[in-house]
C-alpha cells in the first residue's frame, strides 16, 4: 500500500498524542476517515466534539474493521492487552504502529500476539508535553519533531516506507534504528532525564521550594508528566534507564570531587563543555527549525 | 536614609543584571542618577547607549563617588577585588549591597573588607536567564520574582527598610534569611539544578543528542548559562552543593532500585510524589503572579 492510497485509519486511546494525531491527519490527508476507541466514554465523546476523530467506536476491535493502518496511542502498558484484543479483527495485510516511548517490548508483544498476519512497525514520535487528555489536542503537535521507527527483519520495505511517509505527512523528520538500539538512547535522552527531574523535586524541602526560580522550574517541568505513562515507561526500559543513571552518578561523582576539593579548573571544564555541547545542539535544533527562532 | 531619599545609585558590573537593574530602577524611581562602571569598554559603551546608565565611569573607585546606594552585579568572583578598590571611595553611610546568587562569602568579605564605614547588606534577586550579557537587559527582569535579603547581627533596621524597599519598588517579593541558611537553601534549589543539568548534558552522547526532545531541552537549559558565572557561584557554595548532590543520589538509589527489581508501586509512587509537589509549586507561583498565567 502507498501513503497516497490511505482513505481509512484508526486511533486507539486518545489522549494528548491520539487526539493530536486525529487533528495533524485530518489537515495532511484529505477524505480520510478517522476511527477513534477510548476505552473511557467521556473521552470518546470529547474526541469526537473535538473533530479529532470521524468516527467512535465502542470497542477497539469494533474501531479496527476495516482499517489500512491501525496506531496504537494509549499507554504502553495497556498495548498487551490490546493487541489481544484487536488480533481476530485486523484486516489481512493491515499495518500496525504505536506511538509508545519504548520499543523493544511493544515490538516483543506484536510479534508474539499478532503474528505475521499483519505488519507492525514501531514509531515513536517524539512529541508531546507535560499536558495531558485529548483537550491539549493539537494539529501542530508532530510538527518538525522528531520520530524514530524501529524495523526489524520482518518488516518489509513496503511497510517502512508507509510508515515513513505517514509520519513525514504529518511535518515530522523520521529517522530508522533498531527496537534495542532505540531504546538504549531513549533512556538517556529521555527516560533519565524524566527521572532526574522527578529525584530533583522529591530531594527539596517543600518549605523552602516557593523560593526557586524559573531554572528549578524549568529543570523540573517533565516531572509534572502523567505518573501512570511514565511508570509504564520507565519499567518497559528499567535496565537501560538504571545503567544511564549509573552513568550520570559517574558525571556528577566529578563534579562533587571538583568542588570538594575547590579545584576551580575543573569545575570550569565540566561547566564548559556542557555549556558548548548544549548550544550546539540548540544551534542544530534551530537550524532544522525543530525550535521556534 | 529612606526609600523615597534615593536619588544617586551605582551600579558595578553591567551584564544582564546590572543592565537590566539600571532599567528597571529608572522605570521606577524619578529623577534618580544612575551610575555604572564595567571592566569591559565595550560594555561601558553599550550600557550608555541602551540606557542602562545616566553615567558611565572609568573605574569603580569613581564610579562610587557620591552614591547613596551601591550594587555589586559582576559575578561573585569578582566582588573582593571590587570592594578592596572601593573600600576607600564610598561616601561614609553609603549602603552597599549586590547580586551575588551565594551570601555567605560576599557578607564575609563586605566584613573584613568594607568594616563598618558603610553599611552592608547581601541581595539575591532571584531573576536572570541563561542568556548573558547587557544586550539581553529589561527593565521587566525583576517583576514578581523572589529577592532574598541576608541581614547579620551587624545590619541596622533602616538599612534593612531601605534595601527591602529598593528591590520591592523594582516588583520583587522580598524575603530574609541569614547568609548561612540562603546558601543551604539555594545549594538545593539553584546550585544543584545546575550542576545536574551540565552532569545530564555532559553523560549524553553527541550523537544521539539530537535526537532529544523538548523535555531534554528544558531540563538542561541552565547547563547553556555562563560557565565562569557558575564556577564562582559553585565554588563559593561547594559544601552546600556537594552535600545537596548526596541528598540527590540517594533519591536517585531509590529510583533505581524500584527500576531494577520491577517495583511498580514504588516506581508509581516516587513518581506521584513528584508531580503532586511541582504542581503544587506551580499553582503557588501562579497564584503570586511569579508565573505567567
Amino acid at each position: 500500500m502507498k501513503i497516497k492510497d490511505l482513505d481509512r485509519i484508526t486511533i486507539i486511546g486518545l489522549g494528548l498524542l491520539g487526539g493530536s494525531l486525529g487533528l495533524a491527519v485530518s489537515r495532511a490527508f484529505r477524505n480520510i476517515i478517522r476511527v477513534g476507541y477510548s476505552h473511557r466514554g467521556i473521552t470518546r465523546r470529547k474526541s469526537l466534539n473535538a473533530g479529532c476523530v470521524d468516527v467512535i467506536k465502542e470497542s477497539a476491535a469494533q474501531a479496527v474493521a476495516g482499517a489500512q493502518l491501525v496506531v496504537l496511542a494509549s499507554p504502553i502498558g495497556a498495548f498487551a492487552d490490546l493487541m489481544l484484543e484487536i488480533a481476530d479483527y485486523l484486516p489481512e495485510r493491515c499495518i500496525v504502529t504505536d506511538v509508545g516511548s519504548t520499543k523493544v517490548l511493544p515490538v516483543r508483544w506484536a510479534r508474539k500476539i499478532l503474528g505475521r498476519r499483519v505488519q507492525y512497525l514501531g514509531s515513536h514520535p517524539m512529541a508531546g508535553s507535560e499536558q495531558r487528555g485529548v483537550d491539549f489536542a493539537r494539529a501542530d503537535l508532530f510538527d518538525d519533531a522528531p520520530c524514530i521507527l524501529t524495523p526489524t527483519s520482518q518488516t518489509t520495505q513496503v511497510t517502512l516506507d508507509f510508515v515513513k511517509n505517514f509520519w513525514r505527512s504529518l511535518g515530522m523528520r523520521v529517522s530508522t534504528m533498531s527496537p534495542a538500539q532505540h531504546d538504549r538512547v531513549l533512556a538517556r535522552i529521555s527516560h533519565l532525564p524524566h527521572v532526574l527531574a522527578s529525584a530533583l523535586v522529591n530531594c527539596s524541602d517543600g518549605k523552602e521550594l516557593h523560593l526557586c526560580g524559573r531554572g528549578f522550574l524549568d529543570t523540573t517541568r517533565i516531572a509534572s508528566g502523567p505518573p501512570g505513562v511514565w511508570r509504564d515507561i520507565l519499567l518497559a526500559n528499567a535496565d537501560n534507564t538504571a545503567s544511564a543513571m549509573d552513568r550520570l552518578t559517574r558525571e556528577l561523582t566529578r563534579m562533587q570531587k571538583a568542588l570538594r576539593t575547590g579545584d576551580e579548573k575543573a569545575v570550569m571544564k565540566l561547566l564548559s563543555e556542557a555549556q558548548a555541547k548544549r548550544n550546539n545542539l540548540v544551534e542544530k535544533k534551530l537550524r532544522r527549525k525543530e525550535l521556534p527562532g
